[in-house]
């Protein structure tokens, strides 16, 4: 175990992913809606991740992580554990570069993520949740066994200068911002954001938003110390991690200014919002941050906000059913 | 009644309302997609009118016949009748050329779109569709009674002409194209994006969709005698109308190369696959052109080809529901 070294990932790190990127990642495109910024009193930029390829910001960590590897790592091969957009980015970051992935998912994991994932051409080895240990030790295990190197989701400062690149190309597009909201699980895509933000827009104040109900990021900002979560009971299904990382907890503490939570209810409204009105598909975890600005948990008035929408990998149905629920009927904003 | 003239719209007028709609109307922004590229083997640029101000290329063509009337006109104020799309289209065009709305709208018209009418700061007058006579004579009537000018949904030469602009933007975005593919169903948009074709890509090849049992603007197209369809039963509620008008048949028969049809569930497994994969919010009616190209209707490989996804106002529910109807279960395209 190495120590946690603040200064472990840079801009220049950022920018580096950015060149491996070029022509690969989609440069995503920035939404305005005239309807947002009359009722934040805001100028909101959007960033569209999901419209990533594999439909989330994940792609771009994956891909810079594979990039910087040897060509002689890369064809041993890597290895990865997630049932969620990390692993379909591993898998089509390793068929664009010549390395074999192996995807390691609980067997109850949803059949499409599981297609989805051997669709982009990753080898899914299943293992049974009851029995095993966590997803963690048999990754470990596996890749010791086969040589092959771990990809982790999150914690990892290639990832995390991935994950940045997404911020860097808003500041390129739009200029300097007041506000940057992204979302907050492990804590990649928003330490990659504060790092962006810190070379390139460096008034602007970065917040990551975290669902009420896995607010570990945010108790583990207030106090300094790394906080868990177990299992949180969030619609935001790519922000349940139970914690930010080893590499990733001191990068928010240096670069991001504020984190903050937001309700369910608020979470599903602003994804029918962002699907009924900006005609957008996000996934919930995709309107996380979005939510905390729409919602007024975080008041903007007159200033020039950035929110990342990182992913669009929905299930409708599930949102559907979490809109019908009577908490949420007053909102009714299904057409 | 005039007779039909098939010279009563030119690329000028389309020209003068692109003008017009500078700065009002968005210049919607045209998606591309490897995974659809891959699967047709053709270069596909979706214009996404979903993403227009009220969710719909209507807007276009409702603010260009607003803006063509003379301030007097629009003080008396104007009358639609549409339960759909163009009522609220006119509705905020009235808005922004302060034009007093009046939109004439069955009493079981779903409460949702008669609120987003009114949010739009339309008069929504409603009738009895068991005890009234149509909707164009009721309209008729009361604009009679109260000195207002008829803004119908397609059938009119400013109308067709702000249609126009979707395709011209398009063309002036990607260039010449081999093939345009636009949903029908009074014809205003597929006979605008024809006649924006002829001037700015004149080879390209303009191919009207709609769906089977809609079919009233391919017969008349085939037999080149005016055909008419009633209630048909199609999801795809925008490409309801009974047939081509007076004005648009003939322009179509001059401008359109040919016609084609898709069936129910070639319409929802594009809906749903353009929701998943590209992640836009399109309604039915708006995957009806995309329907004929990805599910194999037209044959494009090796082209450049447009296809105008029309609008994004759904009834996500109606949609899902459709999608679990027996006969596709095999697309099962639901992540």
């Amino acid at each position: 175990m190495t120590s946690p070294d603040a200064t472990a990932v840079t801009h220049e790190d950022v920018a580096a992913a950015a060149q491996r990127l070029r022509g690969i990642a989609h440069r995503t495109p920035v939404h305005t809606s005239a309807t947002v910024d009359e009722r934040t009193g805001a100028h909101v930029f959007f960033k569209c991740e999901n419209l990533q390829r594999t439909g989330a910001f994940k792609f771009r960590g994956a891909y810079n992580a594979l990039a910087c590897l040897s060509s002689e790592q890369r064809a041993r091969g890597v290895l990865t554990y997630s049932s969620g957009n990390h692993g379909q980015a591993v898998a089509l970051a390793g068929r664009l570069l010549g390395a074999p992935v192996t995807v390691v998912m609980p067997a109850d994991a949803p059949a499409v993520k599981i297609a989805a994932t051997r669709g982009y051409g990753g080898d899914v080895v299943l293992y049974d949740r009851r029995v095993s240990p966590t997803r963690e030790e048999i990754g470990a295990r596996l890749a010791a066994e086969r040589g092959l190197i771990v990809i982790p989701p999150f914690d990892h400062p290639d990832v995390v200068a991935g994950q940045g690149t997404a911020a860097a190309e808003l500041f390129d597009e739009v200029g300097p911002l007041d506000l940057l909201l992204a979302p907050c699980g492990g804590g990649g895509l928003l330490s990659g954001s504060g790092i962006a933000a810190r070379a390139l827009s460096p008034s602007c104040r970065v917040v990551g938003v975290e669902p009420a109900s896995a607010d570990d990021a945010t108790r583990s900002f207030r106090t300094r110390v790394l906080q868990t979560v177990s299992n949180p009971d969030t619609i935001a299904d790519g922000v349940r991690t139970p914690s930010l990382g080893r590499i990733t907890f001191p990068l928010v503490l240096q670069y991001v200014d504020d984190m903050v939570t937001v309700s369910e209810p608020a979470i599903v409204t602003t994804t029918l919002f962002l699907w009924n009105r900006l005609k957008l598909v996000v996934e919930p975890t995709g309107a996380v941050a979005a939510a905390a600005l729409l919602e007024g948990v975080v008041l903007a008035r007159g200033q020039r906000v950035g929110v990342i929408l990182s992913g669009g990998n929905v299930d409708f149905e599930s949102v559907l059913a979490h809109a019908r629920a009577p908490r949420l009927a007053a909102a009714a904003l299904i057409p």
